[in-house]
């Protein structure tokens, strides 16, 4: 769905970040479920580099996104991704053990790989250079290639991770596209299942509505 | 509720563990969950030294918990917990706000926490003593205060996270307890509220049945 300016669903996200970052911002994931969905949207940027004192109260890690919809108003992608699905049987089987393979796989995607991909982009990217990250990385790197070694594995030839595409595969899919901004050698079906998610029209819309949110570079920053 | 080894439910545990990570081991929080909800278990227990390789087809992780019933299989403690709190209103209200707080502060204890909580547990226990860890550990003490302060801000004077007691507090309050065994300082407040969830009977019984889950040491290991 097109960003609506009237919608009654309001996402906030980041107004500009670094070139790195764009397309990783975890409203995306959330754009993401919506447009899965078909729920339009508005959205309200705030600044990533100064978060404005007042947006600690919406969310006291000062982090994106945040949601609101009339009395609901929520944090954590993957909280606000569950939500809309519940909304939305094709994303969240209504119960039975589809349901509680998605529930499992949300949870696998943001405690058992997002960490270790975060970890990973610490060592890589956020404290590139410093010395505890050059002798930490042999070991964070093994960690995580086993972990993803054990999720190929687990997906096996399927195409999703919980028999059809659910919200799950929204959270898995993400992580993996962070992990792909490391060193970490990611396997082959894993990158095909990447691929898979990013085919979808529902995340080429969200792609697109996070990039054309980012505010132009001052001139002389490189893109 | 007792163990039955007739229960329909099957919980996956370790069988033995050493003395710091008793009571800690992740299927406390399905235990609980259980407990709160009134639903009988049974244990299937494993051990942690050596994993089995056939439980890798259960848990692609070797991790536990595991979680069985009948048809539904699952893993990673938050989706079962949540699926166990789907039966129980008492657990997660079936709709509205408050609903959605609980999915929020869900996913809060799992990914922005619990992650937090475990990279100072890897610096001060299981990598204790490298140099990487010695470098990095300010640092990471620091984030860890720093989320544990933006936590006590959002729980304020309020007794649980999302209004009554929800699904959501087992995981906090188990990941909270974790971090009481680094040396990072945690809030008065977050103190408090733990001891309001250690305080619950069904958090007793669930720790009672952990700890008299583990065979006895082997002599000559100091408890």
């Amino acid at each position: 769905m097109p960003i609506d300016p009237n919608s009654s669903i309001e996402v906030t996200a980041f107004e500009w970040v670094p070139p790195f970052a764009r397309g990783q911002v975890r409203d995306l994931r959330v754009r993401w479920a919506l447009e899965e969905a078909g729920l339009s949207y508005r959205t309200r940027l705030i600044s990533a580099m100064e978060r404005p004192e007042w947006y600690f109260r919406d969310q006291p890690f000062g982090q994106v996104p945040h949601f609101k919809d009339g009395d609901i108003e929520m944090f954590e992608c993957a909280a606000i991704a569950l939500h809309i699905a519940e909304k939305c049987e094709k994303l969240l089987p209504r119960e039975g053990p589809q349901r509680a393979q998605a529930l499992t796989w949300l949870l696998a995607a943001m405690n058992s790989i997002d960490p270790q991909v975060m970890n990973q982009i610490t060592i890589e990217v956020f404290s590139r250079g410093e010395e505890w990250a050059t002798l930490r990385k042999p070991a964070q790197t093994e960690i995580l290639e086993r972990r993803l070694g054990q999720l190929a594995t687990a997906l096996g030839d399927k195409d999703w991770l919980a028999g059809d595409f659910t919200v799950a595969d929204i959270l898995m899919v993400c992580t993996l596209r962070t992990a792909r901004n490391s060193s970490a050698t990611i396997p082959q079906s894993l990158i095909d299942y990447m691929a898979r998610g990013e085919a979808r029209p529902a995340f080429q819309a969200a792609l697109a509505a996070q990039l054309a949110d980012f505010i132009p570079d001052p001139e002389g920053v490189p893109a």
